[in-house]
């Protein structure tokens, strides 16, 4: 085993009705709230009405920033922190998925500091303090909720970097599994792609790590077992509930005890995809992982095959990555590039792009023949 | 799934060396130390030394309670916090396994008051405040390094009480799998079986957790694979690190995810024999788990068998008790009231003190009758 330091300080309260005690919460920190989120659909949904009436309850200030997109930028965060600055807000509270609550973690330590929140992800600075963040999830997929981690991107900068910190810990996530009922079958999909990705980073991270591998595939055998009875039946409670805490899991720090770090080459991969073309997060990552297992099929045999035995019962790297593929295609999430509208015609782009930016994985060091050659497997 | 809430705020520093950081991590809230311990043996396999290293290269001054008991009385946990108290320690200093980090959490919270620490167990009083609490672990067994509970017993009032308070949690604990190698075998089987019954404690508690289920049972399967192997071979460190990590997980909040609590049951019946005739927590276990399941094999039979089923391959709810009791009797821990020197002769006072300590169950409630049945289970 790698050392390894196992720390989460996030308090998670999961459940029917765990909304009941937001109020109470926020109350803890201040009235004055910073309220975050994406489309409108949480006015739609009945979610925006609950968190309200929580918020009246305690006769709390409210200032809303809504409209924070998918693959979420950092001009929203930068405004939004302004924004909150300028209104001396003393709590953060984010309603969301994944580009939400990273928006809002980084919103929380950009409020006390004057330049762009940018700076934190070019590491040009380091953030001092942070204004106590609440979360509450709309979606099951990133695992955001329970975590210190943000991806944004920046398209000046032409990036998009997964970033974290300490301070970006919410103090108290609310997961009720109701709320993401009425996610659609496409997000419910990407969201599972994602989780299984998580899984699959730190399996492939680097360290003997046999209990944190043994629990990595009961995460994946679980998302994969539930996500496609789920994907059959959207408004199977029981199902969301299975799937929202899977998502948690696969990204609170529980797959890595035992790891000195997961890989995140595939992520970063992915990444690059959704800066050039706005392909969401979950479908960039089936587009990548099977690619990346064809080019580590002959470095790492074991552990691919090891995946393909306690996920699918065969026996074979290639196998397992035909697996990997089938599920992949049957939730309609893309395997090749031709699956999102591209072609060799955009291989230069994406691969200058992957080399600018520095994509290299953590463990398993791609160089840039390497990176050719994951794209190539997008097309064969 | 029930509601719960996951929440564990200990920062864990585990592999080897992990010790260098101690100094610096006391001094983050001062340098008047009251180091507890149990016997004498950190002074003579090096462990004592190495703290005393870390204490003097931040000029601690040490106040030093040992000889806190293999099943700790709450007689050392006042005297160690009036000790503290008098003076005036800023951090308290646990060096040892469940029995001194137990004591010392709940020296922790009675450092700032005056009363018996018995007083919380009781329910009288609720604490307030704690002195911070860092812990290094000396052996793997009851995970008691990462949550927030403690064991502690009253001889005078004739009882042995499980109970915890969020503000038990250490702040750090530092595990590093060297000080464990020189556990001796006894100790070694022991703290296998006490993983293992926190296991099982959870898989039995309320709930329908799939996905716990499934991370409790790769902690078991670690837990009894590793921990055949280390009882054949003891001073391996790779397989140490291996079952310090599965102790520390057992235990920890990570198998209760969809779970509204966990059975303890079986706990509560083993501290009855811890108490009466002195019988280590371990072989506590050992001998009321079988027998628990011997009763409950009729009205929770799914439950039972599908643990045979994925911890050994078998299919009955008979051969899974089988085969439990055939690894407990492997490691040299009893499974019958012979194997600790007890008869039928003991069954009045054994059943008098589980009725008068209200030994019961969380879940699957246990009733006089069912406690007279399970002690006839450790006869036959």
């Amino acid at each position: 085993m790698e050392n390894f330091v196992l720390y989460n300080p996030v308090k998670l309260h999961f459940g029917i009705d765990v909304i009941n005690d937001l109020g109470k919460t926020i109350a803890l920190y201040g009235k004055r709230v910073l309220l975050v989120y994406g489309k409108n659909s949480i006015k739609e949904n009945g979610i925006y009405n609950e968190i309200i009436t929580q918020l009246k309850s305690i006769n709390a200030e409210v200032f809303e920033y809504g409209g924070i997109k998918p693959n979420p930028i950092v001009d929203d965060v930068d405004a939004a922190a302004k924004f909150g600055r300028n209104n001396n807000v003393e709590v953060v509270l984010a309603v969301g998925g994944g580009s939400v609550i990273d928006s809002a973690k980084i919103i929380s330590i950009s409020i006390p500091v004057s330049h762009s929140a940018w700076d934190f992800f070019s590491g040009l600075r380091k953030p001092i303090v942070a204004i106590p963040l609440i979360t509450i999830l709309t979606i099951a997929a990133t695992g955001t909720e329970m975590n210190a981690f943000a991806v944004i991107q920046n398209h000046k900068a032409r990036q998009k970097i997964g970033w974290g910190h300490p301070l970006c810990f919410p103090k108290y996530s609310f997961l009720n599994p109701k709320y993401t009922i009425s996610v659609r079958y496409e997000n419910t999909a990407y969201g599972i792609s994602d989780m299984i990705a998580h899984c699959l980073e730190a399996y492939f991270g680097k360290g003997d790590a046999s209990l944190s591998d043994r629990i990595t595939i009961a995460i994946m055998k679980e998302a994969i077992d539930n996500g496609s009875m789920l994907l059959k039946d959207l408004k199977n409670y029981e199902l969301r509930e299975k799937i929202m805490y899977a998502a948690t899991l696969a990204l609170n720090g529980i797959t890595m005890g035992g790891r000195s770090g997961g890989d995140w080459a595939v992520h970063d991969i992915g990444h690059t995809f959704s800066l050039l073309f706005d392909i969401p997060h979950g479908a960039s990552l089936t587009l990548a992982y099977p690619a990346w297992m064809k080019l580590m099929k002959k470095r790492i045999p074991q552990d691919i095959s090891k995946l393909g035995k306690n996920l699918f019962d065969v026996n074979t790297t290639d196998e397992t990555i035909i697996k990997f593929e089938e599920f992949f295609k049957w939730m309609g999430c893309p395997v090749r590039l031709e699956d999102v509208g591209l072609s060799i015609e955009n291989k230069k782009q994406i691969l200058d792009t992957m080399i600018r930016n520095k994509v290299t994985g953590f463990h398993h060091k791609l160089n840039n023949e390497d990176l050719s050659d994951i794209i190539d497997f997008m097309i064969e």
